[in-house]
C-alpha cells in the first residue's frame, strides 16, 4: 500500500442548499461520506455546526479514528480568498461577511484547514482522480445554477495574481445579450447556466408551448433546469430544444477556451452537463465548428468522472499535497 | 558589462509587407536595424535572399563582424510550427507551404536559428525588455491587420498541447456576428482589427457621411485604418465614432481576459492601439465596467513599450535563454 493511502483527510463542500463531507486517503479513495442541507438561510452559526456534524458522520461511516485524521479542506460556493481561508460572502450563503472559515474550523476540529472555492477544488479533483490524469493542460467547467471553472497549467491549478482566475462562465457570447449576475452581458453564466435554462422554461409556459413542462410545473412548482429535463425525457421537443441552444452557446465558449489554451482535455461537470447528451453532444459539435483547427485537434470534451464529489476530492488532494511540500 | 550584453544576435521580423531586422546584445541593446519591403508576392525565394541581405545590412550597421552573431531568430506572420521551426504558410505569405525556415537559414547563415508566431515573440520581447518586465502573469495583444496575442505565465510562454495556445484575437464577442477569418462568427478580429475598421470606413463612405475621410480616400487609395486614423485626427467625427467603437469591442474582450487570467498587466501593441488615446481609452472605461471586481484589481493596461521591435527583441531574448539552457 502506499504512503498515500495511509494519510487520512476529511473535506466538506459547502453549497447554498447541500453540505457534503468525506472522509478519503491520499489517493482518493473515499472511506465515509455524508449528506445534508446545509440550511444556510438560518445563517452562520447553524451551518458551521452542520459542517462539524457532516464531518463526524463521515469519520463514523468510514469506521475510523477522528485522531487520524490529517486534516480538513473546504470546497466552498461563491468566491473565496483561499490565501487567507477567508469567505468574502456569496449570495448562496446569506449573512456571510468576511468569515475566517478556515481559522473557526481549524479551531473547532483541531485540524490544520485549508478553503478554496468549489470549482476551482473540484478541477483540482478531476486533474488528481478523474478524467484529467497525467494531463498538463486542463480546463474544468461546472455547468449547474451558476457556470464555474478551473485551469491546470503544467499540471497545477493556475490562480492568477490574486487567485481569482479561472471564471470560464463569466466569458461573453453576445456582448448585447441578458444581463449577467457578474454585472457585464451576454456572458456564458447568463446564457446557459441551469439558472437561464429555467428562466427559458417559464417563457415556455407563457407561451403555451409545452404542455408536458407544463404539467410538471403544476405537479413539482416553479421551472428547474432539473424539471426541463425531465420534460425533455417525456418527449416535450420545446424544452429539448432550449438544452440543444444552451449547448450551443456553450460549444461557442468552448471554442473561445480552444483558441486561447490549445488545452489536451475539457471536463464538464455540474446537473446541465448530466442532463442527457442533448446539451454536449451539441456542444461539442458547435466547437468543432467554430475553434481554429490547430489547438482543436486532439481536444478531450468530456464529462466529470467524480461527479458530487469533485470538489471534495479536490481538497483531498489539496491536503495530500500540502503536507509533501507541493502546495 | 553583464555577460549576457556581450553576447550578440541577430533576429529578424518577417510580414507580408514590411521586413525588419535587427542586431542586439542578450540585454535587449539593439547595435544595429534594418527595415525593406518583404515582397512576399514574389515568392520564397526572393523573400530568403532579402531576409538574408536585411541581416547583412543589420550587421553592418552595428558595425560588428558577423562572426560574432551567436544565433538568429525568426518572428514570422501567421501560424509556424515553432518545434520544428516550419511555416505551414499564411495568407501574408503566398506560394510558401510547409517551409522548413528555420533549417533554411541556418544553412545559409550558419547561425541557429529559431522560429516563432510574431505575435508570440513580441509578448516575449515586451515581458523581457518592455512594460511587462518582472510580471508573473501578463497578457499581450497586437491590433493590426489581424488580431495576435501570447501569453505569460509564471514568467514563460504559455503554448498548449501543440504551441498554438494565445490566439486572444479569437475570442468571441458577439457570437452571431460577422464572419472572421478563423471559420467563426464575431471573434475580436472581425470586429476590431485593423481591416474590420478599414471596412466600416469604406462603409461610411457609402453612406456619405464623412466628407474628411472621403477626400483622403480620393487622393490616397483605399481606406486603411491609419487612414481613418488621420480623418479621426482631422475631426472627422464618424472616423472617431469607428475607434471608439472599436475600442468598446476591444475593452468587451479585455474583460473576458481579466475573469479568465486573473493578469497583473495586459501590454497592447499594433497599428490601431497606436492610434490615438481614443481607442484604448474607450477599451479601459469597457473593460472596467464589465470585468469582474477582484481580478481587476490591479490590472496595469498599457501601450507596448517596444513599437514595431516587440517581435525581434522577443526572439533575441529566445536565443539568449536558449543559450542560457532556459528555453
Amino acid at each position: 500500500m502506499a504512503t498515500d493511502s495511509l494519510r487520512l483527510y476529511g473535506a466538506i463542500d459547502l453549497g447554498g442548499t447541500k453540505l457534503r463531507s468525506i472522509v478519503a486517503d491520499g489517493g482518493g479513495r473515499i472511506l465515509g461520506k455524508d449528506l445534508r442541507p446545509s440550511q444556510s438561510q438560518d445563517g452562520l452559526d447553524v451551518v458551521l455546526e452542520r459542517m462539524v456534524e457532516s464531518l463526524d458522520a463521515s469519520v463514523a461511516a468510514a469506521e475510523v479514528e477522528a485522531a487520524r485524521l490529517r486534516g480538513l479542506g473546504i470546497a466552498s460556493a461563491g468566491a473565496v480568498d483561499a490565501v487567507r481561508g477567508i469567505v468574502p460572502g456569496a449570495p448562496q450563503l446569506p449573512g456571510w461577511d468576511d468569515v475566517p472559515l478556515a481559522r473557526i474550523l481549524e479551531e473547532r476540529t483541531g485540524l490544520p484547514t485549508r478553503l478554496e472555492n468549489d470549482a476551482t477544488a473540484a478541477a483540482l479533483g478531476e486533474h488528481r482522480f478523474g478524467g484529467g490524469r497525467g494531463s498538463r493542460y486542463m480546463l474544468y467547467i461546472t455547468m449547474s445554477t451558476g457556470v464555474g471553472g478551473g485551469i491546470i497549467i503544467d499540471g497545477e491549478m493556475y490562480g492568477g495574481k490574486s487567485g481569482a482566475a479561472g471564471e470560464l462562465g463569466h466569458v461573453v457570447l453576445d456582448m448585447n445579450g441578458p444581463p449577467c449576475g457578474c454585472g457585464a452581458r451576454g456572458c456564458l453564466e447568463s446564457l446557459a447556466s441551469g439558472t437561464a435554462i429555467a428562466e427559458k422554461g417559464e417563457q415556455l409556459l407563457d407561451n403555451g408551448k409545452s404542455p408536458i413542462l407544463a404539467r410538471l410545473r403544476a405537479e413539482n412548482g416553479p421551472v428547474t433546469a432539473e424539471m426541463m429535463h425531465r420534460a425533455a425525457d417525456l418527449g416535450d421537443n420545446a424544452s429539448r430544444e432550449v438544452f440543444r441552444e444552451a449547448g450551443h452557446y456553450f460549444g461557442v465558449a468552448l471554442a473561445s477556451y480552444v483558441n486561447i489554451f490549445d488545452p489536451e482535455v475539457i471536463v464538464v461537470g455540474g446537473g446541465v452537463a448530466k442532463a442527457g447528451d442533448l446539451f454536449l453532444d451539441q456542444a461539442r459539435v458547435t466547437m468543432e465548428d467554430r475553434a481554429m483547427a490547430q489547438p482543436l485537434k486532439g481536444v478531450r470534451l468530456i464529462r466529470s468522472e467524480l461527479g458530487d464529489f469533485g470538489g471534495t476530492l479536490g481538497m483531498v488532494a489539496r491536503m495530500a499535497e500540502a503536507e509533501e511540500g507541493r502546495a
